[in-house]
């Protein structure tokens, strides 16, 4: 037998003279394992009961810990070993009051959500002339003259991409251009959200600022919001736009990350890390981001369970404070980076189907790639020619040289949702949360179960 | 010629021959009037300009006030006569600060808005239980004792329809329910927004206090917050809400209609007035309601009036305070009722394209019909068997039996912008906004220049 498992259920379905062949009883495996996993419920009554229950999760705050406190306890009533929440703490930036408007030449409110770590206003708030720019390249190229006592506006528009790739491309405005502008001398920055949708519901979104700067006042406009503002802007007269964004720093914080495991026959063979994460951004319930990839991880690997005990442990990362940084997955790193890790795969992009799968495997395991495409193939998931990257939740493991499988969800609407009130449980399309379980629960099956080493030498 | 005008364009188009027969002269003047509105301008610079150098126009406000200057400017530049604000005053309604939060059992912020003439909490706001009723029947069915001391949560859900017609039905658990509830001993009331769409946007709206009652808290919680609030309230433990929502009523403050005709060359014929109206809900800007209706009324007008001057004068009637009763029209009325009517026509349900017509005419004017049927039929415009019966800005003309046409517009996703901040410019679709403008320049033109009375007798 190329794997260890209680499970009698590829003898049972197809017999000895099938079970006899690891690459037939894998196809058989996986077969079994789509068809119980397209009917989950696990997935969607996580993904609800997080975000009904508790809601919102920033990192660090005393919601945050609810979370996890709902989570360890939904993940003993689903049987899993070893379910315990690993703590540490973190500095926090708590969003306070906001408000925005034009004050001339065409006096209205404006719809904005401060960035994170956001300068805050003070409540008299400030109020300056608006300097647009196209583009973060325009403010870059902008002479410190041109900013100095004055509000920065980014407009750079972004387009949907299946694959998320314009994220990092126009996201740029959001993690460079605060710094910028507060070194040129502005005394606060606007952007346009980093979103594809076109509603009043603006895309917050971390930034750190660089060594040295002064925090400014940051925030995104709603991008209807932005687009009105460039259209007064260009009519050439000056606009003067007040703002008052409240928030505040806090030491120290609780925050944490929930483990949560699968054991498996073989503790030699190393672990399966299934990531995701539990906090979300304050102003939605964090449904696509990220109670989904968690109700994701945790169903397909109860359905790996199901069909016998894995030849490894999968362990449930649900990490703390992505959101912010990712303090959680450094603290993971920290107390277990020395354990060996067999794979490591992460849900962190929504609920839609996944339409591609990618690797990042030692050299030698080619074998193990195709079992896995073969068995995504059903599910109407391609293979790409791209090198798997993993997400902010795995990103020390994969620095370490874990191998590592992205399960590419369909990105098309995420960034209509991402960061944004509008990232509620209605967005979650059950049936694609289903196919998202079934191509995880297909791939963390052949990964845990496999005979290859999945080291790299 | 069974019209008077000093245009040549049929002429000119088709020649004498088919300028002596009225029917293929209509025909003629149709199709060039579709062909020129269908490269109309004018609709999206007007909706544009008043969307974005105004914004937001609550009614009795300065905003309003500069929507009417701003009106009165775009209309004397683009060339129409008697052009003036009437002005009128009116008690006024206004919105402060929102709040509202789950207390218990699972704590998260509500996105709600208070609904017109919303009673205001105070700055310390209510707290209590909610009772959950399914629909505005749960709610008059409830005994008095269930009600006291507690908030009404009225979860009635609203499909989309083309046709608007649901609004009607769903929107009593908005202007029935704050009434209701109060009279029953709410302290508050929350219902799920009379809309369609799933954003954090909650659609506001007004709702008058049935006599003697006293107002209470009202607010509607955006979509996805009805959901939540529905299934933590279903999950069986008392939940617990606070509320801050400040307004205030001012009384007699200005409000105002705006006028502006192409005088017609037989003002024994009528005026026919072409309708919407200038004032918008206070959170978004207003561009589905109204602005695009104000826009397609004034470029189909200047369409009519670059073919030659009409027989009729058509009166542009921009009216004040639409959304929250309806003062301008009944001060049009006041002001204007005992002038001749030839026809009134609305354009208040967005900006999509003109599906149907509909017509309440006088006896014996079947051929006007139909030849507006033949000048629509082109663009798409079917012929419904519903009578018109126009709007709440002709209301009082309609009533007092003036003749009355509706292009109906298709409404299928009128309901997910009505009343939101997301009622904003980007929502506009130029390409329908055209067809509106040419459906409407073919109606006004057939009736300002037709040979029949227009009189009920």
């Amino acid at each position: 037998m190329h794997k260890i498992r209680s499970g009698p259920r590829a003898v049972l379905l197809l017999g000895s003279l099938l079970a006899s062949s690891p690459a037939l009883a894998d196809a058989a495996d996986s077969a079994a394992i789509r068809e119980a996993a397209l009917k989950d419920d696990v997935a969607w009554s996580f993904t609800e009961g997080l975000t009904t229950e508790v809601g919102p999760r920033p990192a660090g705050t005393p919601q945050e810990a609810r979370g996890r406190e709902w989570a360890v306890a939904r993940l003993k009533a689903l049987g899993f070993s070893n379910v315990r929440a690993e703590p540490y703490t973190m500095p926090v930036w708590l969003r306070g009051r906001e408000d925005a408007r034009i004050v001339s030449p065409f006096p209205q409110n404006l719809v904005l959500a401060a960035l994170g770590n956001s300068g805050s206003t003070g409540e008299k708030g400030v109020e300056g002339e608006v300097v647009y720019f196209p583009s973060l390249a325009d403010l870059e190229a902008a002479p410190d003259a041109a900013l100095k006592g004055k509000i920065a506006f980014v407009d750079h528009g972004m387009s949907a991409t299946q694959d998320g790739s314009s994220y990092g491309y126009f996201g740029a405005a959001r993690r460079q251009g605060p710094s910028i502008a507060s070194k040129k001398g502005a005394i606060a920055i606007l952007i346009r959200s980093v979103g594809t949708d076109h509603h009043r519901v603006p895309h917050t979104g971390v930034q750190m600022w660089a060594d040295g700067v002064e925090p400014i006042p940051a925030a995104a406009l709603s991008v209807p919001d932005a687009e009105q503002l460039a259209r007064i802007a260009k009519r050439g007269q000056p606009v003067r736009v007040h703002l008052t964004l409240l928030s505040k720093m806090l030491k120290d914080q609780p925050s944490g990350n929930v483990i949560a495991e699968i054991p498996g026959s073989d503790p030699a063979a190393g672990v399966v890390v299934a990531a995701c994460h539990l906090d979300s951004w304050d102003q939605g319930t964090g449904a696509i981001d990220d109670a989904a990839g968690c109700g994701i991880a945790v169903a397909s690997a109860l359905q790996v369970a199901k069909a016998g005990t894995p030849r490894r442990t999968i362990r449930i990362l649900m990490a703390g404070a992505e959101e912010v940084g990712g303090d959680g997955s450094r603290a993971y790193f920290k107390a277990h980076g020395a354990e060996k890790h067999a794979l490591a795969i992460e849900s962190d992009f929504g609920a839609d189907r996944v339409w591609r799968v990618d690797f990042k495997l030692p050299k030698g395991h080619g074998a193990l790639a195709t079992r896995i495409k073969q068995g995504l193939a059903p599910l109407g998931v391609g293979s790409g020619e791209q090198v798997a990257g993993g997400g902010a939740d795995i990103a020390p493991l994969v620095q370490a040289g874990v191998p590592v499988i992205d399960l590419q969800q369909d990105g098309t609407r995420y960034f209509d949702l991402h960061h944004t009130p509008d990232d509620t449980l209605d967005k979650i399309d059950p049936v694609q949360l289903r196919q998202n379980v079934a191509a995880w629960a297909v791939t963390l099956n052949l990964v845990a179960n496999a005979s290859e080493t999945l080291s790299a030498n």
